[in-house]
């Protein structure tokens, strides 16, 4: 199937820098975007390995002031987001500055979404900006300028225009979202990726490898980003194994780095589906992390959208698995074995049990998955339809 | 052939919005970029068509103050850029202020131009900037926010991070080029190419599809760039002889438009090739319009570089012609004829005499062949081959 190119609009990084060992571009890339740098980091190995003193020194030389302004290890929560504002607010902001993400999903989503806030003050907490439970505010001012350099393969959020934010009391999981919110800059060094333990590698690979199916055969997919989610699929399906198993196999991580990327973009510029709704009610009910809950969900998200779309998955089986057939049920099967079987290999769990999610919490799930991924599903499940398939996957 | 993705550089354009009849836009998307848009228009026609008018009453509505500077109907010369910039200057131009280019190549590549010379004011022409000729002197400084609306479906130029100016006295057809001039916001409304002269639709269409198939087959092609271009080239190639032939066909010209789009960015972030090198040099020693000299020479760029980039080649015959034969060779041609036959349906000249071209000629455009777009050839040519292959086409 081929979908129409009669309407769109793009979302898009303006300046991207990819390849290993280019980390050591910082420096200039940031000086193109000001003068001094706010820093968010990830997990303390960033801090521990030197990569941090190392990106602080090359920022120096390029007559870029760093100020750490955070260092975040878990999914961004509200007041992660108001501490980190306000941390930033007593260095007076203003013409000049940038703001640089380094780090996994986490920290580029803690830092996207603080350097739109420091800059629009006319709420008092992220919260009242983000999307079912804010006050309806906007990012209506142009942002501090937002450099991205992703330590993970998977999430894409160097691309993206929203942040995840997360409450635990009350429970949400919400996005902060705004077109000004793309990254003006991104900086991707695979070989950033080499020290990501391999459970870590297997769930972000698979969140990337999630999104590019899901914008591919989204209900609000479009020529632009299906071209990219082909491109992104035939670099990760035959490289994720590899990734896992071998962490300093230099092509399988720059061919992960390269398709989380591109599922970034894709997402940022069509819909996802089931498997990203229900992540995201999972990741707040649950705690599970946002990668393992796509990809436990993914070879049921596909089933669910099995015949709806059926030839869009007989075209993957068809580029990516040996199917020896023309038959689009068979290829279209073919692919979602594909997939389960890839889930299996890189040590996905098959049931929301082994995730530790019980009976009781499902039906609080239910309702937390009709996010904004769950709008672009091509097929619409109701609370019942979609209750029966969690209780089938205890 | 599948490239390595180990190393890329990207310019995009931040913001695209596409669908027909989506030029009523244009108030709020330049409202986001500044109050005073700077405007540069291409041919009579759009005067007289009343679209420069409606522009100019968006743009009031959304609070945009707009300031005609130029109006040009031939590809800009160095006169032509820096009487332009004059005229903005006594504007003062600075801080909220835009430029915006509606119209076909020649427009854009002008408008794109100023918005960088008009705060890059180190140099007294913009000759002193361009590649080859200048004096090395580059877009250092910030430029203005520039937005691009074509109103033809061939250049790219809306995505492109360069401006060919031309100069007759002496004869050289350059390049002004920096990372800072890609277009901040791109606007493509495919119903403005309605009105386009059949045979201007033939001539930018074909310049649309040179550049898809020379940016993948290119020496510098990417992963990114090549997914472009085979989204490209499926819309462009079943469309092009309908838009010639049926001006208000619209999924015709949308397919046209959105491919050209795919070209500009592709071009910008990989290399080109002979066809567009000879191009350049047909331009400004034969003044042939550049879709027509990138449309003659397309199928003689192909031959030349049909044994290095023979699986390349039958990739493109596999997806894009009927032939049923797994013979890389076969495919191979199979492409290249259906090309030339595209050439001949629309009306492309299959000589260079046809063009005007004198044997006498040939002396002086083979030199001048050997620019940017050249670099990007796969099979590198001497002087004499170059010569004996114009000759041939004579």
């Amino acid at each position: 199937m081929m979908s129409g190119c009669s309407q769109y609009d793009l979302l898009l990084p303006r300046r991207v820098v990819f390849g290993w060992g280019r980390r050591n571009e910082l420096g200039p890339l940031a000086a193109e975007l000001g003068r001094r740098a706010f820093l968010v980091t990830g997990s303390r190995t960033l801090q521990a390995s030197g990569t941090v003193e190392a990106v602080t020194a090359q920022l120096r030389e390029a007559g870029v002031e760093t100020v750490p302004i955070g260092q975040i290890a878990h999914e961004p929560e509200v007041q992660d987001v108001d501490a980190t504002v306000a941390r930033i607010l007593e260095h007076r902001p203003g013409e000049g500055d940038l703001v640089i993400g380094l780090g996994g999903g986490s920290a580029i989503d803690l830092a996207k979404a603080v350097a739109a806030l420091v800059t629009n003050r006319h709420g008092e907490s992220v919260r009242d900006f983000l999307e079912g439970v804010g006050n309806g505010l906007t990012i209506d001012q142009p942002t501090l300028p937002f450099l991205a350099v992703p330590t993970t393969a998977g999430t894409g959020s160097e691309a993206t225009k929203n942040a995840v934010i997360s409450s635990y009391d009350p429970t949400f999981k919400k996005s902060l979202r705004s077109p000004r919110m793309v990254a003006a800059a991104v900086l991707i060094d695979p070989e950033l990726t080499v020290t990501v333990p391999a459970s870590v590698t297997a769930a972000t690979g698979m969140d990337a490898i999630t999104q590019l199916i899901e914008s591919y055969i989204s209900g609000r997919t479009q020529p632009f980003t299906r071209a990219l989610c082909l491109e992104g699929l035939q670099r990760a399906l035959p490289a994720i194994v590899t990734a896992v198993e071998q962490p300093t196999d230099r092509p399988a991580r720059e061919a992960m780095s390269h398709a989380a990327f591109l599922s970034g973009m894709a997402l940022a510029n069509s819909g996802l589906g089931l498997a990203h709704g229900v992540a995201a009610a999972l990741g707040v009910h649950c705690r599970t992390p946002h990668g393992i809950a796509c990809a436990v969900m993914l070879p049921a998200a596909l089933r669910v959208n099995r015949d709806v779309r059926r030839d869009d998955l007989a075209h993957l089986g068809r580029l990516l698995t040996d199917t020896d057939s023309n038959d689009p049920d068979v290829l279209a099967d073919a692919f979602i074995e594909h997939i389960e079987s890839i889930c299996s290999r890189v040590g996905i769990p098959r049931t929301l049990s082994q995730l530790g999610v019980e009976r009781e919490q499902i039906a609080a799930i239910v309702p937390s998955s009709h996010g904004n991924s769950m709008r672009g599903n091509p097929t619409q499940l109701t609370d019942d339809e979609l209750t029966s398939l969690l209780e089938g996957m205890l």
